[in-house]
């Protein structure tokens, strides 16, 4: 197994040198932070990941999650991480003191999040989940149900998960057809329906499971305005006398025993068995079977959808986070590798009697290493970006908070669609470079081949974020959020034109923002006209945006690299630098360019996509 | 598990409408044939592919083969489609009477080799090697090789091998090193090295492994002229007292028992395990660890290479094939899939209280089945093109067999890399047509993508491919098979002019033909400046090249189905070639125009992958 899974050198380059995440401590939510504190939480998180995850890596993807007599049986190893991250309070570890957490930055627990995921994908979507479900019941929910549900959870004993899915209703939320109905206490309805794909949805590794579940209660509003979120246990508090939950007396928060639990009604139907991150149980749930399953209404009826899209950035970003890390992992594996396998000669001196060399001597493995480098890297840094956008949209006022607010809502799309579907491409490079050896289960490249092919699917599918992009965002306040983000990198473009070195890309950015214009103009014109054809390619227009952004996120890079290399100029940090400023040529010579393609196509007047019929197939 | 797999009426139209298949009967080595037989050859194809090898598909790859007491033990529902393979003379189908075999065009067989492939790749691998390694017996070998091995190799009892790589030396051929050391039998030496990833290198299937082994005879020349061509049996023939094997007496042809072999020191040291195609068994063998392994000379000492180049050309087509059947395949599971599927509403009319519309209806589904319908009839219709050319070098004289065999030459790294490349990215398109249920093992999309994975590796990775194209194919005979290539694509351009419908294509091809051209010249004149730098992005140049040709095979195939819609307006046909014109659009909308970012970067003159160094990574 490959010896590094991610760079921690990089991960401080873009936390203190490019994006400057200490200025969060200037806020008096962050001010009990520093650097120190920071580090501190990333050398833990990595020191977990070293221990504890990564050995598991390729044991978790052999031993998958079995359904036997109605439980999901993880792998045994899960157990004591589990623990870990109840213990170490990394749930909670980003809301407020008032929550038990510690308000550390998204910014840094993201990147704290991208250590685990590198080091052991599957592994690490059981606390995220659990801190999603806590996130929407913290903020939306009643005292009560923080009360009851938010204490376990924190502490890593209670599982969450998001379960939004049903057989008839995935990328169409808006035909959900799980039902609640109201019972004769307020804000307690019975749930009857069946959920699939539901991630943690139920497994032996913890003492219960508290599922977000939208439902639709009965009477209200057809489509997404009748959808409601309610908090649905795996295992319900036991009712006392009064009528009323044990758990919600204020003095027995913390102190639920599973003995004051009982059944709920969610009955695992079955666990899906995946083509990659296998060892994390993906349920099949059957709610209400027996007419005996409560729900517990969170916030506002008919506001499910709502409440669930103001967590769902964070979601989003945290999916284009999974792919990154993966894509990053892949990457060291197949550097490691072309370092060290020796494999034919350099072109210009075929003499066999020599010696061959190692691989990273040929251009064409150099070519697949920068295209990893730059994908990940680049993804990383746009996702440290939104990350800093969403602590400071936390911590900021008025009109400062809305524009962070609508950089990271357009932004979001981006952040996580491009690393999801380019990290499929990544690990195939990845492959592609171990060769035979890449497609054999003695690596782990094919692995991460497999685990990355999922993100372009769950939390919204590349095409709905593409009409999210297209048919939202840009729209949205006549086209704020696209103005506040040109700006952004008008900035940029003025800051690498003090550098000599970086004036040529600057000017292809510009270039290419101008032409981005061009293009968003162009589909815009057609919104009016014909709305099937005007969205008819929004994928690709995600994807033309989706270069456009990481092409702007390199520039920034290149400018702190070009900065430092003024004064470093030997060493390993020079070396850093140096790598930086390749991968920004990388980037802008093979990646930039495919806008030309896009472009040509967006502009097209065929719409042979619309007018093509299922029966010419 | 879907209906369809492939596409009969596809086939019939590239075969007998596109490419006149019939037309080889005409020459006297096929005059025995008729399109009828064609079609019985393909009937019986159908009829084994859907009643032995689809049923074992998932199967074959959940129940991996394995190394049980030094044999792998193979699925056992492949005992009876071995059998059926050697009984039905598959095996032998496309050699001449004289060898036993029945002189069916390769453009029939691949045809046939594709339906089974597209059926269950894995289980089709095992005849398609034995029937290579008999390809070199019969070329190259003596006549006493010839009557001692093939005869059981096209009764399907004994399994052919082609026993190249090493662990040091995959890309690298030149570096084998396993050695050759001549015994007192002239043309018997003994053997003595490590050969790993040898497809069907071992298994409890067959009664004998024959390997076509690469081994260098000591003290000949270093690197690719000191190899040698062996074929190295599992078992060998036990000798008799005159010294000679029993099984060279014509007499006992085909009547070698198994009573009459003895081991021949070929240990099976492993299996591999894989990402996809896990049906069929990889092997780990060491020869000669007991220095009792025999090997026969096939040829002269140190023409191996040559040899095995000779029939590479068919090896590659076939991957090309492989990798076209498996997206054909993941096509047709997607497309079933987005028929029946319903989900969302169109974007014209989102009314939640109107039911869900199938998923064919949104554009950007229609989008992905198009580029995988584009991708695998463009890429079966280079294939039938290139077969088509084979077939007309074996039968043809002169300088139109020599014009044959460039065209076929050129465009084999096409034909291999293309299809491979894609089929990658069209399976992946599959999964993300099913969403969530396409990441589960519940689907067989998600076995496609992984199986799709290897042909970017085997048989030449697509970077050797590209040098192979860029390095030598362009220039050898001072471009003269570019040229013949380019007066192919003129013919075509000219017929489609004579449509008003294609006239916009046409032009569209002719501009990419000109600018693969310019792109051409450019690298030309880089070569005699810097090798290094000149093929450096022979990896990108063999995919513009790949765009380029494909196109033009779409090109040819508008000509057919435009011809055709001239009287066939209405009913399953008219459909049929409907289907074909909007999958042409498609091509020259969405792929043509990659071309576009590909040129840019061709013609750039940063050479950064040739100058990044590996510290900085």
């Amino acid at each position: 197994m490959a010896t590094h899974f991610f760079s921690k050198r990089n991960l401080q380059f873009l936390l203190y040198e490019v994006f400057n995440a200490e200025s969060l401590t200037q806020y008096e939510y962050y001010q009990d932070h520093a650097r120190e504190t920071f580090d501190m939480v990333l050398d833990s998180a990595e020191q977990i990941a070293e221990k504890l995850l990564k050995p598991l890596l390729t044991e978790m993807d052999r031993k998958e999650p079995q359904l036997v007599n109605g439980k999901i049986r993880i792998h045994e190893g899960m157990f004591p991480i589990l623990k870990k991250f109840g213990e170490d309070g990394w749930i909670n570890a980003g809301f407020s003191y008032d929550e038990g957490g510690q308000q550390i930055p998204s910014t840094i627990l993201n990147s704290a999040a991208f250590i685990f995921q590198a080091a052991n994908y599957s592994s690490s979507v059981f606390p995220f989940l659990t801190s999603g479900a806590a996130n929407l019941i913290r903020s939306f929910g009643s005292e009560e149900l923080k009360n009851t549900f938010t204490p376990n959870m924190y502490a890593g004993v209670w599982q969450g998960t998001m379960a939004l899915t049903e057989p008839d209703a995935g990328s169409s939320l808006s035909d959900i057809s799980t039902t609640a109905e109201p019972t004769e206490n307020e804000g307690i309805f019975k749930i009857k329906g069946q959920k699939i794909y539901i991630s943690a949805g139920d497994h032996d590794g913890c003492e219960n499971v508290i599922h977000l579940m939208l439902a639709k209660i009965k009477g209200g509003p057809a489509g997404a305005k009748g959808i409601s979120l309610f908090v649905v246990p795996q295992k319900r508090i036991k009712e006392t006398g009064d009528g009323r939950n044990e758990g919600t007396v204020e003095a027995e928060r913390n102190s639920i025993q599973t003995s004051n639990l009982e059944n709920n009604d969610v009955i695992t139907a079955g666990v899906y068995h995946k083509m990659g991150y296998k060892g994390a149980p993906i349920a099949h749930l059957m709610v209400g079977s027996n007419d005996n399953t409560l729900g517990y209404l969170v916030g506002e009826p008919h506001k499910g959808l709502t409440y669930m899209f103001q967590m769902m950035n964070e979601a989003r970003i945290g999916v284009g986070m999974n792919a990154t890390a993966i894509g990053t992992a892949a990457y060291y594996a197949s550097l490691e590798y072309a370092k060290e396998r020796p494999q034919g000669r350099i072109i210009s001196d075929k003499d066999v009697t020599k010696p061959q060399v190692q691989i990273i001597r040929h251009a064409d493995v150099k070519r697949m290493l920068l295209f990893q480098k730059a994908v990940v890297e680049g993804s990383l840094s746009l996702l440290v970006q939104c990350s800093m956008y969403a602590d400071l949209a936390h911590v900021t006022e008025g009109e400062e908070r809305e524009n962070y607010h609508l950089l990271l809502d357009l932004l979001t799309p981006i952040a996580k669609s491009y690393p999801s579907e380019m990290c499929c491409l990544t690990t195939s490079a990845a492959v592609q470079i171990l060769g035979g050896a890449g497609y054999t289960t003695d690596f782990t490249v094919e692995q991460f081949y497999r685990e990355a092919r999922i993100h372009p699917i769950h939390e919204g599918t590349t095409a709905i974020h593409g009409l999210d992009l297209l048919g939202r965002k840009i729209i949205i306040k006549n086209g704020k959020s696209l103005q506040l983000l040109v700006a952004e990198i008008l900035k940029t473009l003025e800051k690498a034109n003090q550098f000599e070195n970086l004036k040529p890309f600057s000017q292809k950015l510009q270039h290419y923002l101008g032409k981005t214009d061009s293009v968003t103009r162009h589909l815009l014109g057609l919104s009016s006209k014909d709305l099937e054809i005007f969205l008819s390619d929004a994928t690709l227009y995600l994807e033309l945006f989706g270069i456009m952004t990481i092409a702007w996120q390199w520039l920034v890079q290149g400018i702190k690299a070009e900065e430092a290399l003024q004064t470093v100029t030997s060493g390993d940090d020079a070396n850093f630098y140096q790598g930086k400023i390749f991968t920004l040529r990388y980037f802008y010579e093979y990646e930039l360019v495919k806008i030309d393609a896009l472009m040509k196509r967006l502009l097209s007047e065929d719409n042979v996509t619309v007018e093509m019929k299922a029966e010419w197939f």
